[in-house]
């Protein structure tokens, strides 16, 4: 019996789900449609298009940049620690047209920094049992790779680095990347990658950019292939977050930090973890789908009437 | 009376320098076209157009990447410790029609890194007095800002930071550069630069990629204007080329540091070294031009035929 539909609508992407009564994930969708990159009519078209077919009665309940200041409607950061109940009381509801509510998740704020994340808290409740207790650092790669500490399942901390950001500035708008066809543009030759994570690492405190140049005196030195260049600069990128992790205190042996990312992402990870000494475990698939599970159920939106009940609108 | 004809061809830019018998700049013209931006017709093309109306028998002397793979003929490096005597022996011509020659100066290696420098070992040739003694450290702000060590007037040390090239990337292809228009491109609001430099400074060992999304949390919180997100992106990335300076020791109090840049980059390092504690020295402007008479001299280009003498071909 469907039970509910999640959404994890970010910048660049749209994911739907559809929830039987115990929370097992029927159906999923995926939609080129994030909020920088809406179809015409916006984001009501986006979401009948991809809601098509399923049951509109449903509630509806999704995490992600459709809750920023770009976004379908601004729903206020909640600062940490931010628990679960803070979470379900922070989230705001939007008209999606004919009193149709969608229940939009809020971010989380660190002060500190200031720092700020959309959808990932969502992914963390995902990945973490209702029960987690004790401190634990979590990775989430990305085009801004957050590493994230909870205690007893709250967020406690938050850092954003802008790792993958910064790579495809590097290899497709810099003079590091001219010259690299975009064929060659694979990020999978492993020796490349490690020198790369290496070169970063061993920058010490001085940091990567004092190493960013070697990307092109390696290829005029003929010690690095044309091709190997972004390879190298996903290495240099990536053991950079991981050094900064290092140099701020992220990096813990007591328990593995988890790490939350799709296939590629994982085994870059775990390759320049490796380079650090830090061995890591990978979460649960699906962390975005548990944990909207999780903020749905715990704000009640199952119950009767559900897109009604218990939230500010 | 008209003597020499000098050249500083860079990536982006054309500068022709028009001397007399005393090394006096008596005319100077400015082009557009970088080695990457030719007209058609290529370098023959942008010569024949910036040397218009001079007289055609004079000595030709260039420095800078038309001497690079991409440029014009390729002349091998001159490895570290570079003395003018070296770079003079480097030296190789390019026949650029009808018999003419085009004397090309080296660049500078350093194998430690590796590291690169062409155009700028010609400026600090003409901003350092011919008996220049002791050891020297020189800036040069830019796209790839160089940081160069001198000993008795020999280039010992080369480091490259592509300062100026992340400020563009983060500027105009970043979401950091993102609801900025590009009319508030100014880069000049002085308190924002400041807050730039110092958060870099503050960053320690983890550095400024570790404080870069507080270009973003910082509007969001409504502590930084977003006209001013370029003036704080500058200040994050010259204050990172400080640190790293300062990590990689490369700052002394002894000798002040040499500046060589336009007024604007001298502007904004005076503002950067002064966080920083360090006092900076400027270079006597022009020192490309006086960099090439002194390489066109030593070379012997001006004496008879000058053309044709003493250079491999």
């Amino acid at each position: 019996m469907m039970r509910l539909i999640g959404l994890d609508w970010g910048t660049s992407s749209l994911r739907a789900f559809l929830f039987d009564a115990d929370g097992m994930v029927l159906e999923q969708r995926h939609r080129a449609w994030g909020i920088r990159q809406l179809p015409e009519g916006g984001f009501g078209a986006a979401l009948n298009d991809v809601l098509a077919g399923w049951p509109t009665e449903l509630p509806l309940i999704a995490s992600g940049m459709v809750g920023s200041r770009q976004g379908w409607r601004e729903v206020p950061y909640v600062d940490v620690p931010a628990h679960l109940d803070a979470l379900v009381a922070g989230i705001r509801a939007v008209d999606t047209g004919e009193g149709r509510l969608l229940h939009i998740v809020p971010g989380v704020r660190d002060a500190h920094g200031p720092d700020v994340m959309r959808g990932e808290e969502t992914q963390i409740l995902g990945a973490l049992a209702d029960d987690d207790i004790g401190e634990r650092t979590l990775v989430l790669p990305g085009t801004h790779s957050k590493w994230v500490t909870t205690r007893d399942g709250r967020v406690t901390r938050v850092a954003t680095l802008m790792t993958g950001e910064l790579f495809a500035l590097l290899r497709h708008h810099s003079i590091l990347g001219a010259g690299v066809s975009d064929a060659a543009g694979s990020d999978d030759d492993v020796d490349a990658f490690d020198a790369g994570v290496h070169a970063a690492r061993d920058s010490a405190a001085s940091g990567v950019l004092s190493r960013l140049f070697s990307a092109r005196t390696l290829v005029l030195d003929g010690r690095l292939a044309p091709a190997s260049v972004p390879s190298y600069l996903s290495g240099l990128m990536i053991g950079e977050e991981w050094r900064i992790a290092a140099a701020q205190g992220w990096l813990r042996t007591d328990v593995p930090p988890l790490l939350i990312g799709d296939a590629a992402q994982r085994a870059r990870y775990h390759c320049a973890a490796a380079s650090f000494g830090v061995h890591l475990v990978d979460a649960a698939q699906d962390a975005a789908a548990c944990g909207l599970w999780r903020l749905a159920t715990a704000a009640k939106l199952l119950e009767t009437d559900a897109s009604l009940v218990g939230v500010t609108h």
